[in-house]
């Protein structure tokens, strides 16, 4: 399971005033505390400073870069603040956090993808909007893998996100996903399935419980990657336990080792 | 979700004695404790009775009857001792557990499913063993409706239980489980399939985590019943959260009123 660090977001209300501030020791003190929780990326997002994004990404880059090996998560809808940031990155090969298959966004961000290099999340919408069925969001992540392909990018690049919809605002947005899910890992050998989790409880009560029933569920449909807290450690439990119920965890060695480590809620 | 109450089982040491004592206060307590939090059978298990089994059946089945409308599954391999439950049972129809491809076991076990018109938990097991692929599980899985139906079984009244086997012993035992289940769901329309969730965790430490991580992933993979703990508010919570994701509960009408009658584990 490639987990995705999702900690570094000026949405979230710690995080706004201390990237505002520049403050170095906060955002190094996260981006280690997520590698050390066993994140393989650390996501970056500043999308809260409309025109000061580019800059703000770029400090950001250079700021969690000093103190991990990892490489980086590239958060951004905005190819202005993606080329800064890209322009500020050294490092293992990044991820971009998005691409979608609208054809101006699309056109926008792939120049950046084949220049530096990169991996890439490819949400399922085009420009008639979010699909709203299997079906569609097939047909729009099939599309997209024959683009970004087309480009050049390797399909192990390539991280299909079938953008999870609230359950409360449509019973089949759960099962829509599912499917989408295993479908793209069933007729695309080697490309990625990837998804942030908080979406599908929208709108309901205990919403952890439902995001953590998510997790588990997309695991068993053969979702490889997530972007989620590492420092959850309810969650990366569940990471951990699932991956030995779907055959990912030969020996159940990495289980055992969260085990014997303390990283297991039990 | 048909929830099977798994709490009347002397297997379970606080059970034993009670059983062993007829204490009937005991029992029934324990049957509406489970009725309460949402099975809809209440198993009965005295299996470690060897020679007392089939009275001691009896008097569980005519016990936990007097106090709940629910029906009952009778839980033993043991013929003389189904024979003397269903004697003594009056009420909705039963479900046996179990039957299986084993030529002695569903020669000995079917008449009593015709005679007493019951339900029937049948296990992917015959007389060459425990199959290792979900190849030879859909194998046994076919073979077992194909048999049943010709005896008059209706398929809503057959529930298939893969056989859960630890993955402490095997990797693949997690994929053959689920593949089973998604498969018999997915060739067998009608047909349900259910499972305890204990078997699978078995040699690994923080057993909880892998039986209610495994339960989830058995709900995305279909899974339409299951034998468990009804008054363990996590796994319940689970059941209910699962169902949300699955496309099974409209409106999220179960999930909220679970939350609202302070049901869930939040």
């Amino acid at each position: 399971m490639i987990i995705i660090g999702e900690k570094i977001n000026t949405s979230i209300p710690s995080i706004r005033p201390a990237v505002e501030s520049q403050d170095t020791a906060q955002i190094q003190d996260i981006a280690q505390k997520q590698a050390e929780a066993g994140a393989h990326y650390i996501d970056v997002n500043c999308g809260t400073f409309a025109d000061k994004e580019p800059e703000l990404l770029s400090w950001l880059v250079r700021t969690v870069r000093e103190v991990t090996n990892l490489p980086l998560c590239l958060d951004s809808p905005n190819p202005k603040a993606l080329r800064a940031a890209l322009q500020a990155y050294t490092g293992p090969k990044p991820l971009i956090n998005s691409i979608t298959a609208e054809k101006a966004r699309f056109d926008a961000v792939i120049p950046l993808v084949k220049e530096y290099n990169t991996s890439i999340i490819a949400l399922c919408m085009d420009d008639s909007g979010m699909p709203e069925t299997a079906d569609a969001c097939l047909k729009i992540a099939d599309g997209l893998i024959n683009s970004l392909t087309k480009e050049g990018v390797a399909l192990s690049d390539i991280y299909i996100d079938p953008l999870v919809r609230p359950v409360s605002t449509g019973t089949h947005y759960g099962p829509v996903v599912l499917e989408t899910i295993r479908r793209v890992m069933a007729e695309f050998p080697g490309v990625h399935t990837t998804c942030g989790l908080s979406n599908v409880s929208y709108g309901l009560p205990a919403r952890k419980l439902v995001n953590r029933t998510f997790l588990v569920a997309a695991i068993a449909a053969g979702l490889d990657s997530a972007i989620l807290d590492p420092l959850d450690k309810v969650i990366m439990s569940l990471v951990y336990s699932a991956e030995v119920l779907v055959g990912k965890d030969e020996y159940c060695m990495n289980y055992l080792e969260a085990f014997r480590d303390g990283r297991l809620d039990v």
